[in-house]
């Protein structure tokens, strides 16, 4: 509960109609995408800019209240659920895009813009903003930044981090701090961007972002290969790379999931593969066209028994249907769907594949396999019951034995969804005792009444959690 | 000085051919390419693994010793300059490529490989490492690392920290931390690799690296455009940009620099162009080719009076060879050369320009201008004497000016050299109180005993230093 003194305070900060603690608003932000962990905070608050976002900070900060900054809370990692209560802070104010700066290919942002206006509206400009996480119609900019999103296009243009040059941060303590700039090259200091980036609202709330662009690719073509083994898919994905072409995307599906969608969406996807790459590449037209080639005859050499290349929009947006639908498909399955993103080095995505598959047969579970095979980001998927104690028992331990995997395979627990509460109990496994020391020893240094966002990141203790999607 | 017993010690980590204290050694490692900040250290250390690191470093936090890492020493921001004493620490036993992983496109290093060496090494499989600092050819990735090194590719292809996805770390206390891996995406915690690259030695000791390589681009073209005044130089890079062409490079010279360099080199320099750009474009032959005829036009609608594209690499070469002398050929005009490197955004070069041509003449210097024009990244040289005291009175005064005015521009004290004991007592410019008191944190966080290159980044006073070239 917060103090009525302290209520007043923030109200004459943000004014009545931003400050909410009635029971119906805390509901409603006692959960995000996760919502096995709801957790009530004790009121939203929705500051209208930065001033105000300093002030709010200061008096949580003077009396130890928890802020969790929240954007569309699309995040599959708990982190944005208020799990030690305190405020939900929301930026439908602060959602303006404040410059697209068409000499500098550079747009600055406030945090609760929406990822898909912002690629739209560089888009129009011939520009192009590549991260594309899942969510990314709904989710805003603010959000991505704090978990640094992945998605489609990771392979070839990188994450939200790659494209993050500048930043507006309040501070635990209240400060305002700018990290660098419209800036190539920057070398004052050490870079709190990156750091604040991925941070999960644990170090600092982002109140501003200058974002790079680059020119928006002149075409695009996209490409379906279908595999009776799994091995002939990884061996493609390794062989397309090494052969030194990097494509815009490069997707993978097993055949589970094929099954799992094809019943779904009954588009008439082959089901009978064993493993099918979706794979898309952009640039100037003959490149396109000659890269799409030389792919092709790679999965023909390495035994796709089908190659498809969309020969329109309509044949493309066909083609993508099938991954753009996997998550959907798996989550009528069954009541709860635990989704994952173990990531290993693409080297060993067919490694990690099996294993998988192996580890789902130890515990007797259905896990579907889909993701971004060529940075190796996978999304292992099991669709079942909560309510089954005993199956979720299973489920558990299969999990922490797909992440140890990832982690022996010179991998991570997580590719693109952040730790959170989700993989808290994991992140020893990739950092281990020496690392986690190191970032805890951020943590208290930048934060050391521990108000924002705590309970993420770091686990209070080895309890496996795992994020389920209902 | 080190006790003996210390001494004794380190000598049975390191055995005895790897601990020198003698006078000459000391002397040797007391400066670096900053040579007007000479200090001596106390013992010059090369350890043969990182185990042997790791339990000299804990012997220097025990005892409160500096330890200061060193490549090549070829910064230009006193960055190795031992000022407090203790040890300084070399790196020629772990000087091995480790792995060049052709499947993930990275390759894996130690610290004291040379930069040209990795370069050559990938190439040679047809891959691409692109940073390449002036220095590469000396310099070690270890350096590289330390300083987040730039280069002419620095537009198109970014910096060392763009290429750098995972490092081992010996920390301030001695624990070994690994960050990152052969991974694209990697979300599980905060981002210590970014951190670590370009901290300049002051918050712990890398001993290996695992850097991201690209295909090699198939082709470059080479052009020269010349001008007869600033103004249409500058407004030929901002168009070029904004007609979503990134040119691999885009170098600038002014009219002093050129003449300085013509009479060094005399290859019939075009001396009386008030500005010059030298433009490279790489990738697909046809893709190449197309970008240089749209610069060609762009150049020659705003104004250039000759536009001239290189026919062969020996043409090339030819074109290059003026910015590539331009520090030697400067360098030779005085005893004591002052090399900068204010950067501001792409749209602010030619403000910046006239700015920094108005304050040499307000303080009757010459300072001429060259630099990376592509990324704002300038470096304004003066040419000058330190023994004459009101002159350096002067110099120091108007560089302080050319500092302010970046930051004004919404740019930076330094975009590729670092900060070092140089640019320290301009940091708050850029970063703000607030800004450098996050800095401070961290440092004090992850390097309590302040024994990790001790003096670096933060300044004790506000006493303006430079960085004075012989």
């Amino acid at each position: 509960m917060i103090h009525q003194e302290i209520k007043r305070k923030f109200i004459s900060i943000v004014s009545p109609e931003n400050f909410q603690d009635s029971p119906v608003e805390r509901l409603s932000y006692s959960f995000d995408s996760s919502p096995d962990m709801p957790a009530m905070p004790d009121a939203v608050i929705s500051p209208r800019n930065t001033k105000e976002v300093s002030e709010i900070v200061k008096i949580c900060n003077e009396h130890r209240i928890p802020i969790v900054p929240r954007g569309s809370g699309t995040n599959l990692c708990g982190g944005t659920c208020p799990v030690e209560g305190g405020i939900v802070m929301l930026f439908k104010h602060m959602n303006k895009i404040l410059e697209l700066d068409e000499e500098n290919l550079t747009i600055t942002v406030q945090p609760g813009v929406l990822t898909l206006d912002i690629i739209t509206a560089v888009e129009d400009k011939g520009l192009f903003y590549p991260p594309d996480p899942g969510s990314m119609k709904i989710s805003t900019i603010g959000g991505n930044i704090n978990e640094n999103s992945g998605g489609l296009r990771g392979l070839k243009y990188g994450v939200t981090r790659d494209y993050v040059i500048g930043l507006e941060v309040v501070m635990p303590n209240g400060d305002i701090v700018r990290t660098g700039g419209k800036l190539a090259k920057d070398v004052a200091g050490y870079d709190l961007t990156s750091l604040m980036v991925g941070s999960e609202g644990t170090l600092g709330i982002i109140t501003e972002a200058t974002l790079k662009l680059v020119p928006k690719p002149e075409s695009k073509k996209t490409m379906l290969a279908l595999y009776h083994d799994l091995e002939a898919a990884a061996r493609s994905v390794s062989k397309i790379i090494a052969n030194k072409i990097i494509p815009a995307t490069l997707e993978f599906l097993d055949q589970p999931t094929l099954q799992v969608v094809e019943d779904y969406v009954k588009i008439g996807l082959p089901v009978d593969a064993k493993a099918i790459l979706l794979i898309e590449q952009d640039g100037p037209p003959a490149v396109a066209q000659r890269d799409i080639e030389k792919i092709t005859a790679i999965c023909r050499e390495e035994g796709a028994f089908s190659v498809e290349v969309a020969k329109t929009e309509e044949e493309a947006t066909a083609l993508t249907t099938a991954r753009r639908w996997a998550l959907s498909a798996l989550a009528r399955l069954k009541p709860t769907t635990i989704l994952e993103d173990a990531t290993v080095p693409r080297s060993e995505v067919a490694n990690m594949v099996r294993a998988i598959g192996e580890i789902a047969e130890k515990y007797n579970l259905l896990i579907c396999t889909f993701g971004h095979a060529g940075d190796g980001n996978l999304h292992p998927t099991c669709p079942t019951d909560a309510r089954n104690r005993e199956e979720m028992e299973r489920v558990h331990k299969a999990f922490a034995e797909i992440f140890e995997k990832a982690v022996e395979l010179g991998g991570t627990i997580t590719g693109e969804h952040g730790v959170g509460i989700a993989k808290a109990p994991y992140l020893e496994l990739k950092l281990g005792k020496a690392g986690l020391a190191v970032m805890k020893a951020i943590k208290q240094a930048l934060d050391p009444n521990n108000i924002m966002n705590p309970g993420k990141i770091f686990a209070k203790d080895d309890k496996t959690k795992l994020v389920i999607h209902k």
